[in-house]
């Protein structure tokens, strides 16, 4: 039990700069009974300034080189990237049986199934549990705890960054672009905030979270992705006034034989732990058949629990445990399909924007009504101006193939202004 | 990877039939690559109606003989209690070493400290993830993933009678005895309640928590415990005036250079997630310096739940991994002392029942002003019959030592009717 892991760190920022601090402060490091120190490290700079003295570590130019190096027994991968030096460095540590630990969310999402047969071929670990929710231990709970249950449905907020968004816009009444703008003033949001607000982040997350869940591999290109671009300050007032709170959510769960895996804003009552969850913070569901549902909220990101979820990896790499890495041998995984939205059904919550005229509230009722469309509660709010009211509505559950086909209705129609605003309502 | 792991497992009541028919119905249960099956067990009586087929199993009528057989890879003690059959056969099993697996509580907490020596000394996993908030990971969350942080506080709902018992006395505006002779006619309270109302249960939990936590011995002695048996109806609609849900709390944090570990009912704000944990619900809090908080939340009792937690402990055992039972090496470990109540402060609710008649309320504020109590809130409620007058005031920070002297000179004048009743109240 006393034996010294050398850790060999690629990437050095926010994470990565983080974990060396830490290893450094804590010589003793030893929650297994072994020792973890850096010995290497690598990145794209050697002279960019740090908090931390760089000479300190072997330095590698090449996160390969660092990986394959002889004095790296744990290589930790905080470079970031589906692809690239991520990829190829990872590749070269397991393929020397060395144990992996990566934050990468991209690279396990989008390449989980090889990189989890390279490792378990070569008789490697291969650990993530920084890649989704930070320092809040979702992996290790869906890997390891979750194993004596099935999993029914993992759903909760998955990226810190929209749901920042949508608690300032809510809470201060201002706009996406100008919350969004001032966030990115701020640093919490990056500059090029795609990944974030797309839903791509939250979207390779969930990814991640289903393969563990339900024991496939994981396939981002089947994931549904809608990010909260288009949410606007109007629809979070009229979902306040109906008692919920908009939620950028990402789920998993078993549907018509396969696996659903979605990102998409949402509606949450107000009181839900989701609503409830404001800020960066994250929150995950997990629902089982044994275990009803467990609730888990924390940090989904920052230096601290990021680190400190790679320091855990490290510890469980020192203990020698050797587990699948999703559930099942690599080689037994098989991909699931994306599910078609005909077999999605679900409440909805839908707004129009309607002419102030005789007659308009008639043709969207009887349109909903024809298109089959059950309606649980309705609100017709004041003209705004130039003759504009809103209308919002929500419906009984229904098929989405159904209410996608009555929205699209309701825009052919002369009385209706703009597109109509469909957002789905979250599952009790 | 393709390794047979036989169980043998000793208690067949709720927890020990559900594992046992888990098993047998999931024959490929194999999380870890290899496979366990149940062999053996024992309990009290062979002939004992159950809703599974008994002779299937290697029968021992003594559990010591199940845990040293050679039969057995893997104990499972399912038994109860903290010394007796429950603890000579685990130490049997540790002696041989052969992985232990428990959901006794008692035990752990009672005796964790030499257990956990015996079982590194025989190089023989010692775990209970079922002892504490049935199906949520509270163990795994302490022992593995916050070890790349330092804990400190750890506090929650840990016994789900009583958060039941509480529940229901408000739902149903119901007094606790009446409640109580509820639950035992469902079976949802057990025929002798004091280990669940008098605060042991969550006590022995709390205590392995905190050993988790803070990598000290369990230390059940120096836990300060309180139940709810002295909880009112009358405080529970009072607190819930002022904003606020009674809950039995459990915490543990580092006070005054050693461990504070303390079961009591404490005020939570309604919309604080410990109160929003309702019905059998259990709910943790984890405090890091990394990690700001994690709270958890989901089953803590129940047939399903528990022996899922055991086949995930069954799982790790089967990856071979090998770390301490308590964050450090047993030879490493200390217990902590009970901390003296002049270490502690906090907020308070404070219930007086007063004479109507003049100048009981002067008498009271004047006592409190003296005793140096400031106060947050002050509600005096319309007489109740019989010229008595329920007072309830919520004080600012104070050290516990000033607020319990506050209420016995209370207690002591002439205008002060029963006992004051001082309430803590939670922790943000």
């Amino acid at each position: 039990m006393s034996r010294t892991w050398k850790i060999g760190v690629a990437g050095l920022g926010t994470v990565g700069g983080g974990l060396v601090k830490y290893l450094a402060d804590h010589p003793g490091f030893a929650p297994a009974g072994g020792q973890a120190v850096v010995t290497g490290v690598s990145a794209r700079s050697r002279s960019r300034p740090r908090d931390f003295d760089v000479s300190a570590y072997a330095w590698f130019d090449d996160p390969v080189l660092l990986a394959s190096s002889p004095e790296t027994d744990i290589f930790v991968e905080l470079i970031g990237g589906s692809d690239g030096p991520a990829k190829a460095s990872v590749e070269a540590a397991l393929s020397l049986g060395k144990p992996v630990v990566t934050a990468n969310k991209a690279l396990i999402a989008e390449h989980g199934a090889e990189l989890a047969a390279l490792a378990e071929a070569n008789g490697a670990p291969l650990l993530f549990e920084a890649a989704v929710m930070g320092g809040t231990p979702a992996v290790k709970m869906l890997r390891e705890a979750m194993v004596g249950d099935e999993v029914i449905s993992v759903a909760g907020i998955l990226n810190g960054t929209c749901n920042y968004i949508l608690t300032e816009m809510e809470s201060r009444e201002r706009a996406f672009a100008d919350v969004l703008a001032e966030a990115q003033a701020k640093g919490y949001a990056e500059a090029d905030p795609t990944m974030d607000i797309g839903g791509f982040d939250a979207a390779h997350k969930i990814t991640i979270l289903a393969a563990l869940a339900f024991g496939c591999a994981p396939n981002y290109a089947a994931a549904e992705i809608e990010g909260v671009e288009n949410v606007e300050l109007l629809d979070i007032r009229l979902a306040r006034e109906l008692g919920y709170r908009i939620r950028l959510t990402a789920s998993a769960e078993k549907v018509g034989g396969g696996v659903s895996v979605r990102v998409h804003p949402a509606l949450a009552p107000i009181a839900h732990p989701l609503s409830q969850t404001v800020g960066a913070t994250n929150a995950l569901f997990i629902k089982g058949v044994r275990i009803p549902r467990i609730f888990i909220q924390g940090p989904g990101a920052g230096e601290g629990p990021t680190a400190a979820a790679c320091c855990a990896d490290i510890a469980d790499v020192m203990t020698g445990a050797v587990r699948p890495v999703f559930q099942k041998p690599a080689d037994q995984l098989s991909a699931p399909e994306r599910i078609g939205v005909e077999h999605q059904t679900g409440r909805a919550y839908l707004r129009l924007m309607i002419k102030d005229e005789a007659g308009a509230l008639a043709a969207v009722t009887e349109t909903l009504a024809e298109s089959g469309v059950s309606i649980d509660s309705f609100l017709q709010k004041p003209v705004e101006d130039q003759g504009r009211a809103p209308i919002v509505l929500t419906t009984h559950e229904v098929s989405e193939v159904k209410i996608m086909a009555a929205a699209a209705r309701l825009a052919a129609l002369p009385q209706v202004l703009d597109t109509p605003r469909l957002i789905r309502i979250a599952r009790p």
